[in-house]
């Protein structure tokens, strides 16, 4: 739930004259999103969705984020396109804050994936990678390999109040990761955080993707790591193996995985698995009281992190070798 | 911001699907309401709200609210016209709440009310009771003059920590209006919420009204009273009186007020007053730590309780008597 930016009525009806989509005729915050403050906008051309970006946001990576779906809608991939105001920009201010302006996508995200899904995501997925190939921007994934240490300094010994032994068991794997993180995979555009609430679908079909805003130049595979944790996972911690299956078989019909990525994979899921524990770990232990959101449950992303240790090759995620 | 309901896609696809109104293509949960869940949905039909009603709202209630829009718009009142099920149905039931689809209605609400914007207020009120006139419908107010010293003892004494003295000035303020409170005054359908987010505007001319879930019974110059305290004070807590006069002579345009109205108005300006800082009140003692939502401030109606202490007669307001 996320509307962190009131807006006026005339302020926001200002902003839509320096576009050419006609009169504003409604507006209204919508309750998703954690990042940002969103709006569903009606104008006399069509709904769009309009963002203003929060502090979270690092107002020098935005010209990343918009160009990077331009490029991509304009391949063909169904994502939201930025509109350009009359002055070409497609970044503007609004309530002292960056606002842009992007083409409303119909679909909805699923709350249970089923395999269907998954091969859908597969293939999007992959559709994405191929479509940024030649984008010719590059953004450093700030979480990678590099960046979870530091990270997992802001936590640290407090750690141990989530689950007794945590912060020794985290400085083994960064240790681990560390030494063993696969260097010179095929790198091009992720999106890096491909769950399923940005992933929509209509009649069972992928009908779009959404929400760049963690986009990055890094290892394809790494994307496909993280899908992996994401939707193929029973409530229950478990690997459902079908799902897995079904998502690597859809990817591989778009783009083929070579070798080294199918080999990279295990060490993969263990270093996005790390990622979005500590990221979840450091939102919990920074909470403050009486919060308006509730944190998500670091303790998740443990319990991949130590099914995935286990894991010898790929063959454990239903590929075959 | 409010959406206290998840849905689950699947699920809403099902309750939508009881409809004539065309698949579901999207749904947005929209931080707006404080009361119940609305989500923006978009079918292949429409764009359309989607209210669960949440447990503030007697669901023996709502056959009167639901059927009480329906006659308005058949009257060509702009305001959302529920969409009754296949079943003739014009309630269901989604994720263990009573739930209604109403159409969606553009407009925007203005945040700082102009003169024009007040009459137009004016105006639609009018307009509004004169369509309600015919209907058979009868729903007794709730937070009447009656209703309102057992809704002050679940404050009682605890006022004091909002305000020193502030319980025994209520009580007395209670004494005054359960004795002077006007009887035989004409009565009907009214809104009793007309704050200005319940009325939308388009290029300054009013578009719809919408939030009916306090419509009652009642005296329409007590409806009068309800929006000269809601629209007509400036942020300083002085009365406008340019506004209240642009609000009453829009009013008159369409519905004529007796002497026996205007006479009364003073008196129903104290009661609306007393009535909006009796239920912030009770909303300021009862919210609970780290709540979601910051309650609205009862010492605002505090202020103009104590300004129509002060009226003699509805000339203050900028009526000619």
């Amino acid at each position: 739930m996320a509307v962190y930016t009131e807006v006026a009525d005339e302020e926001l009806s200002a902003f839509i004259d320096t576009y050419d989509i006609g009169k504003l005729l409604s507006y209204k915050g919508i309750a998703e999103g954690v990042e940002n403050s969103n709006f569903l906008i009606h104008t006399e051309t069509g709904h769009y969705i309009l963002t203003l970006y929060e502090k979270r946001v690092d107002p020098n990576d935005l010209p990343f984020f918009l160009n990077l779906m331009q490029h991509l809608a304009e391949r063909k991939l169904s994502c939201p396109l930025p509109v350009a105001a009359r002055s070409g920009a497609l970044l503007g201010t609004l309530a002292g804050r960056p606002a842009a302006i992007v083409t409303f996508l119909d679909g909805m995200w699923v709350r249970r994936p089923r395999p269907e899904h998954c091969e859908e995501l597969g293939r999007g997925m992959a559709a994405l990678h191929l479509a940024g190939a030649d984008f010719n921007m590059v953004r450093r994934n700030a979480l990678d390999v590099d960046g979870w240490r530091p990270l997992f300094n802001q936590s640290g010994e407090r750690s141990n109040s989530v689950v007794p032994g945590l912060a020794e068991e985290i400085t083994r794997e960064l240790d681990f990761l560390e030494q063993n993180w696969p260097k010179d995979l095929p790198t091009g555009v992720i999106h890096a955080d491909l769950f399923p609430d940005n992933v929509f679908f209509l009649s069972n079909k992928l009908s779009g993707l959404i929400d760049f805003y963690f986009a990055c130049t890094d290892a394809f595979a790494y994307d496909v790591a993280i899908c992996l944790n994401a939707w193929c996972f029973e409530p229950d911690g478990s690997l459902n193996v079908t799902k897995a299956r079904a998502m690597m078989n859809g990817y591989r019909q778009v783009r083929p995985l070579s070798q080294a990525e199918i080999d990279a994979l295990p060490v993969l899921a263990r270093g996005s698995a790390l990622r979005f524990l500590l990221t979840r770990l450091y939102d919990w232990l920074s909470v403050p009281e009486g919060a308006l959101v509730t944190p998500k449950d670091p303790v998740e992303y443990l319990k991949k992190l130590r099914f995935h240790q286990k894991v010898e090759t790929a063959s454990s995620y239903g590929l075959s070798l």
